[in-house]
Parts: C-alpha cells; structure tokens; sequence
C-alpha cells in the first residue's frame, strides 16, 4: 500500500556502504527462456564463477519463490503477473542490499521484464535471454512437463499453451542448443563482469 | 502453490559457503513493538554494529516492503497477517542467501510471528520485544499517527483500535522508555553477536 502515513526512517547504512563491503555492485541477472531452454543451469554456473570472486549473490528461482512467497499463485495469466511482480520487488530488495540476484523463470511476457527493469533501474538490471527452439526443449523435456502440457495436463504452459515473447534487445543472448554451457559462461562473464566493478576502488567510500 | 510441477534445481552454491564467504551466520533478527517503540531505530543503530564488523545486513521495514512488494495489501487484519507472511518468506530467502536480516514491523500477532520463526526455523530466529508503554509511545508521536488514529482516520491501528499481543518469551526484551539507545543496543550485542560466530573459522568449509 502506497500510503501517507508510512512516513520513511533514514537507516545509516546505505547501498554506496554496501558496495563497499562487498566490492562490487549489485545487479538484478533477469534469465529468460523456455522451460529446458538451461536458464537455472546457467545462473548456477554463473554463480560459481562470481562466487570463486567472493561476489555477494542469491538465486531467486521457482523452487525457493513458488513454494514459498509465491504459493498463493496460479498459473493463470494475472497470477504469473504477480509472480514476476512479486520476483521483481523482491529482487529489488537484494540489489537494494548489495547482492548480486540472479532470477531463472520462464517470465515469457515482455511487458513483465519491462516492469522488473523499471523497478530496479536500468543500471541494475540485465536480461539474459536463453534462447532454445521449442523443439529442442521438448525434445529435452527434462522434468517431462511438455509432456503433461501436450497431454493437457498443465494449462498455460509457455510454448504450448501461451505464449512466449522473445527478447528483442537482451544484454545477452545465449543459445544453448549451439553453444557449450563454457561458451555461454564465457558471452556471460565477458558482458556482465565489467559491469559489476564498482567505480571506486574498495575501502574509498 | 506448492506443486508437483515444481522440479528443485540443486544449485553448486549452499548456505555453508555463504556462510564461508560472509564469516558469520544468517539471522532473521525480529523486532516487533508499538509503532513509536523504537523498532527502526534500534535496527538501524544494530545495523551499524553489524556492518562494522563485516557482515551482511540488510533491514526490511514499512518504507521498503509496504511501498513496493506489499503495495497491493490494505491494513485491514485478514492482509496484515498476509503482510507479515510475506515479510516472513522474503527473510527466509535473505536468511538463505547468508544475511543478517533485521525486520521492523509491529507484528502485533503472537501467531503471525510464530509463523516467521517456523518458517526460518527457531534457530535462525531472534525475537526482540521493543517494549514501550502506549502513552509514552503515544506521548511521543513522532510520524502524528496516533492522533490520527484517535480521531478515527487510520482504522486498526495497533494499541488504539487494534491489539498487540505482547511476547511472552523474546530473546531480546528492551525497555526504551526506561534505557537509553546506548544500553538497548548493548543487550541486543551481548545476547545476538554470540549467535552469529559460525561454528567453523572462516576457510574451513
């Protein structure tokens, strides 16, 4: 509720502070993709790597989100809206706290990446499409849910039942059906890295 | 929604290695109380001790979660406790990703924060009681809430209109009508910092 009587209390420890703690900046890592299209595998590779530079993260996930926060929601169309939205605010808060956030969900619907972008600031957030063909993620059907959707099982799923909007400018573009999960790691780091060097060197603040 | 569909991705990075990389343990760090008690500044001076001693924070109160997560919840009984539920899961996720997670909120309902401690697990949890009688609270006015509140403008308000249902057996029990900030802070230190040492020296994971 945006709401007159919350009235802000000014805490002394701030993002700049830290930044300075942790060495690097925050980031919201937005993961987008089909279900199998490797968003999770290739956070968690990501994370590795950043982790190995003694980088603050969290992965946000279905597994840690639906079960929890989320458990209220659907799959229907509002209710993944609120999903993401919830995702979003949420993320906001760990780049909010200095973390570097990486979400692996479907989020198949542009305007919610929109939104998620707009919440946490350009500067803090970079959409990381991972770019499968349908085919293939089928084909993969790792945790046998295209199955299920083509058996009607699953409403809404994305690829089958509702749609997915492909990234049109994404800060990175992967495609795990082409490249080595190494080659996608390395576009990752390559683009992504450079942008979490803090402008100042640690203990400057 | 807790659903099969729902297949967990085991990530490389666990709470033990945060914990590893961050020299001390995740806490969920619980102040309830009167609004007017103290609660955001006693988290905000605590914060402070925290970050001088390296280690990850980060508090959740009115300003960030009612103004972006919760914005859609009223103040009405049935979304206060929705309110305190989410407030809960979004510590947990802090609480795994390794933060000392320091939450401000009056959490009026004995079984709301009950329900917090579950979730994160007793261990992780710290109840701090920031005990202030209602006239000095109301006496003290400092957002002009009460006055609102008795000339009917903000409905439920917590000690007017709406309980508090004080703990019985918080870890931590301040008196801010009768200490000074200096002495609340300094039980919060002897009584939380101890909980927070892991049980393994930094590098031993």
């Amino acid at each position: 509720m945006r709401d007159e009587n919350i009235i802000p209390h000014d805490h002394a420890i701030k993002l700049d502070d830290r930044v300075k703690l942790g060495g690097h900046l925050p980031k919201l890592i937005w993961f987008t993709g089909l279900s199998g299209s490797g968003k999770s595998t290739l956070a968690g590779a990501f994370e590795v790597e950043l982790y190995k530079l003694g980088y603050r993260t969290y992965i946000l996930d279905g597994d840690n989100v639906r079960s929890g926060l989320n458990q209220d929601l659907t799959f229907s169309e509002k209710d993944r809206t609120e999903n993401i939205r919830r995702i979003a605010e949420v993320s906001k808060l760990f780049v909010d706290a200095g973390i570097v956030v990486l979400t692996a969900f479907i989020s198949p619907f542009a305007e919610d990446r929109k939104q998620a972008r707009d919440l946490v600031g350009s500067k803090n957030f970079a959409e990381i499409f991972v770019d499968c063909p349908l085919e293939v993620c089928e084909a993969r059907d790792v945790k046998g849910l295209y199955k299920k959707a083509r058996a009607g099982e699953i409403p809404n799923f994305t690829g089958i039942s509702s749609p997915f909007e492909e990234p049109i400018d994404p800060d990175v573009h992967v495609k795990t059906h082409e490249e080595s999960l190494e080659e996608s790691l390395s576009k990752l780091k390559s683009i992504i890295l450079p942008k979490l060097a803090p402008s100042f060197p640690p203990g400057r603040v």
